[in-house]
């Protein structure tokens, strides 16, 4: 392992955080909070400790995969670790294990939290949670990738490492310009969302931090009621641009390079609208009864259903309290599914259900027709059974992560669909579950362990399961690695 | 499609079923029973029926992989529709839908059951279900090939569409042998368990239905009570037959032939063992609190244990209510991994389990070592694509009827836990899940449609998913197949 490229990529993460930070410390002076003294201590520490960590740049430029596995997950882990000492220095989260939490959470887009009264938290500190989200929406590592002088192969493998979906797509044939493009078009729809709540006559405040979290897929709210106090306007602007921020963000890349018909045909942004319309009407229907109008009715159900597949997890309604299990089961199944692939969503990724839907289709029609030729395809590929297999991976890393998860988190002793969408909702990047985690509930009442294996979850789900696993392999740290690994160099120089 | 071979077989079954069904009614007669008639009747209705079906050989022999995926579930089907009607005409269980409930419950040995008071119904009836289970373990059509005389084709066909586990092995070169050797082992194990428990000094009936039912990994009691009222030794030896019955059936096959080694080194044997020993550990250790002896502990957690994996469904205590939650995940979990391949039990196999474990290790190590050629082995067989690939689809197809089970049933509004777990142990062929379907609960509660979607699940489960796929998709019945099809067996004539 090339330790000392892993060390300057983290130096240079701790020099963005540091700076980055300078944004709520500027939000703390302009509200008269105190709180700012705490991120400007913490930025200018750890932009002086970055700094000295990738002062050099290391002679040894070797970069492989394994090399962009470990530093991608370090990266997070650091940056949550660093990111949530304001929070326990200024006292608005005085204990590291939750204020740890609250950062994963938030650098994850998973909003899930363990405060019970978030109006009790200073301006500042409200700021860097939905601040937290919006950089993790689009990646930690895909924003350094457009500062930092990186050879192409390790610009390539570090954006495999971090990347949602199954596959990078190389819109743009050179990373850097992707990177810069989708920055672009990130930052747009975002500044967008911020005027159109402001027109719907809400706080500046409200109006910036939802956006942010809407735009990361996040969910952290700045009221306790959630979004419920807004007026029906903000919340249907709200559930119009989670599911905007839930496509695939190359739609918008082709509509801006005008192939509108193109970014028509784009395959799954079509399943992810036909799920999302499928199951606000079943989800309407079976709750008509709780709304005195069908507006309303109509109003939560697409709030609800694009909170949770895009899994964003704000709300305005406790579905786990009122909502008919039917409408809930939905929900559940609608944390697992996520949104589309090279969106800002977490989740399975609606591109994955897809092949997984068409190879069963595939197989039983070969069953039928033993001899046509079919492939299975999708936006217009044949799918190669190496993609297949990585799905395979995929899926079997999440089931193992989901049971250990499930086992552990069961020693708190709550009931099971408390630690079953607990685990779901870390895992997916959601935030809310139902039960005793439900959007009106929070995480805090877990033990600290469970705390930890939440945030292992909501890195690893954010990740994509492999690179969590790559880290904590004890194979990866062994010896006889490092051996081998020099004898492969060689040969490979 | 060759519709008039699967007309012929199904004749067979029927009147092989009818043969089964004059064992109950001798049953009946012994105990002076008057609902003896009713199996009477039916049984000689359904021999006439069955040789009217199948009075003629068809002409057309054409046998391929599809007749067997229409033919083996259309079986099972017809299997427990005509095995209700002595329950419904005898008037034990007077309602059509759940009489078929509790056959397809039988035949595909899951145990779940909607009767509240099993020690109403008549002996005759009570061996029938037990029976049911035990000619369900070993597989309806298995039983057939051994006497029906089709072309060696269409038996590996048919064998393939019935058969437990990823692939059929041909530990004899004939099949009609291995069957009959299976047959051979299934029934002398079963003998020993009823002498063993006749030892342990219980009514004759008792310990006859409940080999059975331990035979075919079914579930079925005789008593409310379930298996709580017997002395610790009959549980000890019910507990240690689960346990073997669950075995891959060729470790018995490769004893017989005095191959000891490779039948200790049978890799998904280990497996197992490993995993039922590691579950009663921890369970053991979390439940040692609810009992005034360790070995009270100790016995419950290896019964619950092994009454779970091997998808038994038996139960000696009501781990739904008492235990914590941390062992009732344990067994969830249990639920869904299942017995090995080529075992009577049900589930996922163990010895999918291992592959999935496999891939991902071999995962890892490839990010670590790119260029390390190392393959999946099983059994020291190098897992192929086509396995993975079939186990993936395997997964798809299972998840596919999960969801759209969980979501039916949860239109009856009961909670999470018991919609999930119901769903997981009537796919899993297990009996009885958590919650309300715990093991001193049952199935009456829920809905007639409810009832119908865990029938499918049940037949679905046991014959590994894609035969039922295939018979209700609309493509195997449709007219432009029949065209494609005639021009295909043309051609390949």
């Amino acid at each position: 392992m090339n330790f000392s490229i892993i060390v300057y990529i983290i130096g240079y993460v701790l020099k963005i955080e540091g700076f980055l930070m300078l944004v709520p410390t500027f939000v703390g002076l302009y509200y008269g909070e105190t709180e700012y003294l705490s991120f400007l201590a913490v930025a200018v520490g750890i932009m002086v400790l970055g700094h000295l960590l990738s002062f050099k740049k290391p002679k040894n430029q070797v970069f492989y995969a394994k090399e962009a596995f470990v530093s991608v997950p370090l990266s997070w882990l650091v940056v949550s670790l660093f990111g949530a000492l304001p929070f326990v220095i200024s006292g608005d989260i005085p204990n590291f294990i939750n204020a740890f939490f609250e950062m994963v959470s938030g650098f994850t887009t998973t909003g899930s939290s363990i405060l019970t009264n978030v109006e009790a938290l200073s301006h500042a500190s409200l700021f860097w949670r939905s601040f937290s989200h919006w950089i993790g929406g689009m990646g930690i590592l895909v924003f350094i990738l457009s500062v930092l002088p990186l050879t192409s192969g390790a610009t390539i493998h570090l954006m495999r490492a971090e990347s949602p979906g199954p596959q990078v797509d190389k819109v743009v044939p050179k990373i850097k310009d992707t990177s810069i493009m989708l920055y672009i078009i990130y930052t747009a729809m975002t500044a967008l969302e911020i005027i159109l709540l402001i027109i719907g006559n809400i706080p500046t405040f409200d109006a910036v931090t939802l956006s942010l979290g809407t735009a990361g897929t996040g969910g952290f709210a700045v009221r306790n009621s959630g979004i419920a106090e807004y007026s029906p306007y903000v919340q249907y602007v709200i559930a119009i641009f989670m599911i905007l921020f839930g496509v695939n963000f190359n739609v918008y890349v082709l509509l801006i390079r005008k192939h509108l018909k193109q970014a028509l045909r784009m395959e799954e942004a079509r399943w992810y609208v036909i799920i999302i319309i499928l199951a606000v009407a079943l989800v309407t229907v079976n709750t008509k009864y709780l709304f005195p109008t069908l507006e309303q009715a109509f109003r939560h159900a697409l709030f609800q259903v694009s909170s949770i597949i895009t899994t964003t997890g704000f709300s305005t309604y406790d579905f786990s309290v009122y909502y008919p299990v039917f409408s809930q089961t939905i929900l559940v199944l609608l944390m697992f599914c996520g949104a589309c692939a090279g969106s800002t969503g977490g989740g399975i990724k609606v591109s994955r259900i897809a092949v997984m839907v068409k190879t069963i289709k595939d197989e039983l029609s070969k069953i039928i027709h033993p001899r046509a030729v079919k492939k299975v395809r999708l936006e217009n590929k044949v799918i190669s059974s190496s993609v297949v297999n990585s799905i395979f991976t995929f899926l079997m890393g999440y089931f193992a992560i989901f049971i250990v998860s499930l086992l552990i988190v069961s020693l708190d002793n709550f009931d099971f669909a408390t630690n079953f969408s607990a685990t779901a909702a870390t895992i997916n990047n959601i935030g809310p579950g139902i039960s005793l985690v439900g959007p009106y509930e929070n995480f805090s009442q877990f033990s600290d362990l469970s705390k930890l294996v939440f945030c292992f979850n909501m890195i690893a789900g954010r990740l994509e399961i492999l690179p969590m696993l790559v880290l904590i392999n004890p194979k990866t740290w062994s010896l006889s690695f490092k051996f081998k690994q020099k004898r492969q160099t060689k040969k490979s120089v």
